[in-house]
C-alpha cells in the first residue's frame, strides 16, 4: 500500500451494500434508511445480501469481482461481520477509484494488497463523534452513518484514520502440484452453477481436462454449446471456471458444493502446464 | 406491427428489471452498478427477480399484466435467457408507451403480435461498440449498457436496429372444447394462490363451476367472503382466476401447481357458454 | 391521540414498504411503479418484504422499532393485510415526525395509542377520487397511488380522513407473574436468533436467569463474549432479549420458535424484580 497522498476519485454519491443479513429480516431496509438520514441525496443499491452468513471468502469472492462494474468514485460498504461486538477493527480503504468500508476480516485483502496503488486506513470510531454502538448491529450504527458522510463528502477518507495492514484475506487459493492444477468450489449460484477459484490464466494455461466429484467434464465457449442436460466447464463472466449443466443443475447432478476439489489434469500426450 | 414510423414516448429515466436471476448472488447488483455507470440518472426498479430458472412463460405471465403499471417512457429490461451464449436475437420493442429489452425467446411476443401499434426492432450488436460479451451475462455484457443508453437518450430506440417479427408467444392459451372451458395453472404466487390463464373475458362468460385436482371451488369476489381454510375461486387484480384460499395455502391444500388443468364446466340448466 | 391541530413534518419524499409479499412475485415491483407513476421524485426504500404471511404481529414488532432509523418526514406503508376486500378500515397516522398509511388490524396500535402526540385518521377513500380497488390487490389499486399523493405533497395528512381509535394491538406482551417476568419468541432472524417481548427494562430489572426450552441461557454484552457453538442472551440492537448461539443457530440448537416462552427467574439470593 501507498504511504504517500495519491489522487483519490471525487465520491459518485452511489453506496452499494453487499451483507450476510438476507432480506427476510428489516436490517437492510434499516441501514437504507440510516444513509438516507445522513445523505438524503444517496443512490443505495443492493448489491448483495443473499450470502450465505458469515461466509467471509464467498463475499470476498464477489466483492473482488464485483465492485469495478461500479460508477468511479462508488463506496462499497461490506457487512459480513462475525467479529461484532468484539475489538475487530474498521476499515476504510480506496483501490482502483472506488471507495469500501468492512470489518477487518480478510475481505478484500487480497486485492489490497496485490496493488500498489490501495490504501487502508484503521477507521478511528472513538473520534468521529458516532451515537454509541448497540452490541449486535454496526451495519447500522457504524457502517451505515460513516458511509453518508464518506460517500457525501461531509468527511474526507483521508481523516478516517491511520494507515494500517489488513489481515490476511481468508479465500483459498489454487495451486500447481505435480503437474496438476488443483482449485475448488468457492461458491454456488441460484442455479446450480459451480463457481471455482481457477481463474482464466491458470484454466488456459493447463488446457487440461476438468476432473470434478470423479467426472470429467467437457469444456465449452458458453452453455448454448452444450446439449440440455449436458455438463460443461467454461470461463464465465467473472474469469473463472464454473462448471455447469446446460438448462440444468451442476450441484445437484454432480452431488457437491462449495469446497469440492476441482483438477486440471493435462490431457496425456501434451505438454503440462 | 406497424410499419411506418410512430410517436414514440419521451423516456422517463425508469428502468425496471425483470430476471430470472434470483437475489442470492450479486448478478442484479452489477447489472445496476453498469446501468449507473452508463446513466448516472437512472431510477433503477427490480420488478421481480425471483421467476423460476429460465420459466419463459411465467415471465411472460407476469410481463405482460405489470408494465403499464410503470410511468408513461419507462424502459423494461428482461433477462430470462436460456439461450446466452447461442445465435439469439436481442430485441427491443415499443409498445402502448412503454419500451423493452429482452431476448428473442417469446417473452413478450403474444402483446407485441396482437398490437397493431407495437414496433419490434433486432437491435444490431455489432454496430452498438458495445465492449465484447462474456459467454454467460449477457444481462451484465449487453442488456444493462443498452439500456442505460436508451433510457438515458443516448440512443434512440429507432437506431437500435431494424424491425423484425418476435419468435411466437411460449404461454399456452385456454381453449373451449365440447362446452368446457379448459385452462392451466400459469404461477402460483408466495401465498400458494394458483394463478391461471382463463381471463376475466372467459371466465365470467362462462359463468360455470370452476373444478381443478378433481374438485369443484365455489366463485367468491374476494378472499375476505370466503371463511377462513375455505377454497375459493374469483377474479384476481391482474385480471386472471385465480384459486386461493382464505388464510391457507392452495397450492399445498390441492396437491397441484403449475400445468395443472384448471376447468370451467357450465352449470346444468344454465345455457353453455 | 390529540384531537387538536398539531405541527406535523413536511414530508421528505420518502417511502418505504412493508410487506408479506415477499420477492417471488411482482408485487412489490408493481407497487413501486404505481409510486413513481404518481410521484416521479419519490425514494422508495424496500424496509422488508419477507414477512410471513399474514404475520400482523412480527409487522407490528418491525415497524415499531424500525421507523424511526428514517429521515423525518418519511412516509411508511404496511400492507400485511389478511382482511384485503373486507369492510378493513385504511388508516393513515402521524407519530413521532413520521406518517404511516396501512389496515387498520392492530399493526401500529401499542405505539400510536401510547403515544399522546399520534393521529390516526380514517382515509375516507370513496372521497379521493381513487380507480376503482381490485379485490385482492390493495397494495396497488389504493396504498401506493395514496403514498404517492401523500408523499409529495399533493394531498395533506389532514384531508385524507376523520380521526380514530385504531383496533388494538395484536402484540402479546411479557407479563410479571410471581416474581417471574414471561415472555415470547415474537420473531427468528436469518441467523437463527430468537427476539423475545422482553424489553431492555423488563430484563435489565430482573437481572435473573434466562430460561427458554428447559434450559439457562447466560447473559453476554455481545455475541463476541461467548465461545463458537456457545448459546448466550444479551438486549440486541433494538432493546429487546435475544437468545443466540455464536457462529450458530440457536433456533435449531434449542428446537423452539415463534411463540416459545421465555421466562426471566430472579437469582436465589438477590431480591425478586
Amino acid at each position: 500500500m501507498g504511504d504517500r497522498m495519491r489522487d483519490l476519485p471525487p465520491v459518485s454519491g452511489v453506496i452499494t451494500l453487499l451483507t450476510d443479513f438476507g432480506l427476510s429480516d428489516p436490517f437492510v431496509g434499516v441501514m437504507t434508511g440510516v444513509i438516507l438520514s445522513g445523505f438524503a441525496e444517496a443512490r443505495v443499491v443492493d448489491l448483495c445480501h443473499g450470502l450465505r452468513p458469515q461466509a467471509i471468502a464467498e463475499a470476498s469472492f464477489w466483492l473482488e469481482r464485483c465492485y469495478a462494474w461500479f460508477p468511479r468514485g462508488t463506496l462499497h460498504v461490506v457487512v459480513v461481520d462475525p467479529g461484532v461486538g468484539s475489538a475487530r477493527r474498521v476499515l476504510a480503504a480506496a483501490l482502483g477509484e472506488h471507495y469500501f468500508l468492512l470489518p477487518d476480516n480478510g475481505l478484500l485483502s487480497a486485492a489490497l494488497l496485490a496493488s500498489p496503488g490501495a490504501r487502508v486506513l484503521e477507521v478511528e470510531l472513538s473520534r468521529l463523534g458516532l451515537p454509541p454502538a448497540s452490541a449486535t448491529f454496526h451495519g447500522r450504527d457504524v457502517f451505515a452513518p460513516l458511509a453518508a458522510r464518506l460517500a457525501s463528502g461531509q468527511l474526507e477518507f483521508e481523516s478516517l484514520g491511520v494507515p494500517v495492514e489488513p489481515v490476511p484475506s481468508v479465500l483459498p487459493r489454487a495451486r500447481q502440484e505435480r503437474g496438476l492444477v488443483v482449485g475448488e468450489v468457492i461458491t454456488v449460484d441460484r442455479f446450480g452453477n459451480l463457481l471455482t477459484n481457477l481463474d482464466e490464466a491458470l484454466a488456459r494455461g493447463s488446457a487440461g481436462r476438468v476432473l470434478v466429484a470423479g467426472r470429467s467434464v467437457p469444456w465449452r465457449r458458453t452453455y448454448a454449446d452444450a446439449a440440455p442436460g449436458e455438463l460443461l466447464a467454461l470461463i464465465n463472466a467473472f474469469g473463472v471456471l464454473e462448471i455447469a449443466e446446460r438448462e440444468g443443475n451442476a450441484e445437484r447432478t454432480l452431488g457437491v458444493t462449495r469446497g469440492a476439489a476441482v483438477e486440471l489434469r493435462p490431457v496425456p500426450g501434451t505438454p503440462a502446464a
